[in-house]
């Protein structure tokens, strides 16, 4: 705040860019990304026109978020599908291209299924791959009515806890409409209180080390008119300490059994403050998100990346996935510890929201029963 | 400890750069700066000739750490009085150069009594301006001393603390020989400890915005060959819940009457984090950081830096003292909150290490106890 910048409003209300579409030219089928390493500079669309390029976006963070993930997954197989490549093995590839999100194995799975029933059948290869195309437009299209519940439930959540009003919202990360087919999770929360007039201040978490909240979360905040002042990570101390936070939401890559949280690096330290500084801290994520073959925080595998994200500054982001290719900002040979998410455990959580509903407390047993009715009510995508 | 690197060894035991020194070439005097802003790619020095370049150095963090800044401006005033300048007016340029180091006032005033003294003593020009000389050049001696002092106090409070040996711990910001006339404050324990073979780990935040921990310390922790690991400061959490850290130890800005300590922006989140984890956090400062006139934290000015400091990457430092100069790593016109310091209230700190000894419990009359020996014993910089 020290600076002279006013935060802009010039670009609120400009269409949305979508972060995935499927396009069919005639030289064949393609999944079409934006290069979120790009933002907020440029944007560019990433053309993939086989898995292993879509398996190199996924772990470039070309393309990135939990429920993304899955989309991407989906449309990965169909692609595969489409082009005649080997679908299991283009399935395998992708599922494991990152190891955290368990979205994108649920995405990868729901489509190859989709094409085997199709096989089974007695489907030709043109009809299952259209049989598969269409299992991930269902998913994308499921993926943005749930953003849409999931932003209702949050708001409604966010207005019994704070009846005031007028939301002071810290946010880690990036959680919109870049990491889904609709607005997203967190971020479509703290979105649905701009849009009643009640988000009095969106806070950026910068989310270093690749810098997804400046990056990202100021670009949408930007372009939908939100009033947000962006951070760094170690500053959101200062703002607990002087009551600037109403509440801490944030997404999720993985929810155990228990209710454990893994998400982004840096997630689990705003957790410890909100509960030193009795502030909310709200989970939101869609139910695929909650996976109950893991028990508990301790099951989750956290993704250890490379150091050099952290050793060098990726002066364009998109050639950042290369060591070398960076801004040193540490001694040449300097050894990084650069973990992806961190897990919060479940007591330190407020809510969880999805789109079947609000979990609170956080217990093994609500969990248990928010995935339970899932498979019976909205259907489709099982815990 | 994902990435293939290992910590280098290779610059162990080269000699110390000196992050500050007095020079008498034929042109007259100067004050010559290690600048920090260039580290660890460069050595540069900066020759200051008169206060007004000095004061620049000290606003653009070529010289920062609070024990250095009141070396710096001592020798400040020593310039402007044998340059021939208004040393009053240098005096009172040079200890408003940044608001919360206490350091740097103390310094500054101390220099200016002594020029003060020689004059009314009915000195000339000349030696006012030797007397005011020789008064910096003690502070420096003395600095290093406490330096020494405060090394080996914190070590036996480690040793005391941590039976086992072996310790990992954790460091925010710099505060190493680049910061003093010796070995530092916190860096300067952790530097001990290594002496003696019980620096197990090294822990080093990389201290957004300005990346202190991976461009200083970083370097000082490789020069003298300790085991470290730098981490963003997002991913200390993780660490502390999985157990790897032993102790936190920073250094301070400022210490008010009751204890509250002001350290760079980052380190409340860590001494939050290490009470929820039960890891002791302790402060090494010398006596002269203990600022009585402030009666707790709420009194604590805490420095507001610019905005872009977080939403631009400065890729030459030396120019990022200059809006526009840096990569844009959030979209135009971006606001951010960008306090220098956050303040850790006493009931969260261990215990402060200083050259006296060591205040444990903290507390506003353990602190007065303190001072009141440091006017009593070792004399001169009284709190």
């Amino acid at each position: 705040m020290a600076d002279q910048y006013v935060a802009t409003t010039e670009s609120a209300g400009l269409p949305a860019v979508p972060s995935l579409r499927w396009e069919e030219p005639p030289e064949g089928p393609v999944l079409v990304l934006l290069d979120q390493r790009r933002l907020p500079a440029e944007e560019v669309e990433l053309w993939c026109t086989d898995v292993p390029a879509l398996v190199d976006a996924i772990h470039t963070l070309a393309v990135r978020g939990a429920p993304l993930l899955g989309i991407a997954g989906a449309y990965g197989v169909a692609l595969a599908a489409a082009r005649g490549f080997q679908v299991d093995d283009a399935a395998d590839l992708l599922a494991h291209a990152r190891p955290t999100a368990v979205n994108l194995g649920h995405g990868v799975r729901r489509a190859q299924r989709a094409y085997q029933a199709a096989v089974k059948a007695g489907a030709d290869a043109g009809r299952a791959a259209a049989a598969t195309l269409a299992e991930a437009r269902a998913l994308h299209r499921e993926d943005a009515e749930d953003s849409a519940r999931m932003a209702a439930h949050g708001l409604a959540l966010l207005e019994e806890l704070l009846p005031g009003g007028g939301y002071r919202l810290l946010t880690h990360c990036n959680t919109g409409a870049l990491v889904s087919g609709g607005d997203g999770t967190a971020l479509a929360v703290a979105g649905a209180a701009h849009g009643v007039g009640q988000l009095r201040r969106l806070w950026v978490d910068e989310t270093r080390p690749l810098l997804q909240g400046a990056r990202l979360t100021a670009y949408e905040a930007a372009r939908t008119g939100m009033a947000y002042t962006l951070l760094t990570d170690n500053a959101a101390g200062s703002l607990f300490a002087a009551g600037e936070v109403d509440a801490v939401l944030i997404g999720a890559d993985r929810i155990a059994a228990d209710g454990s949280v893994a998400n982004k690096v840096g997630s689990y330290p705003l957790a410890v403050l909100a509960r030193y500084h009795h502030v909310p801290f709200i989970v939101v994520a869609p139910r695929t998100t909650v996976d109950l073959g893991t028990p508990d925080g301790a099951g989750i595998e956290v993704e250890q990346r490379p150091g050099h994200e952290v050793t060098e500054f990726a002066v364009v982001p998109a050639a950042g996935a290369q060591p070398g290719t960076g801004v040193p900002v540490a001694p040449l040979g300097t050894q990084a510890y650069n973990p992806a998410f961190d897990v919060t455990p479940p007591e330190l959580v407020t809510a969880i929201v999805t789109e079947s509903g609000v979990v609170s407390p956080v217990t093994r047993a609500g969990l248990a029963e928010l995935c339970a009715k899932s498979r019976t009510g909205l259907g489709g995508i099982s815990g």
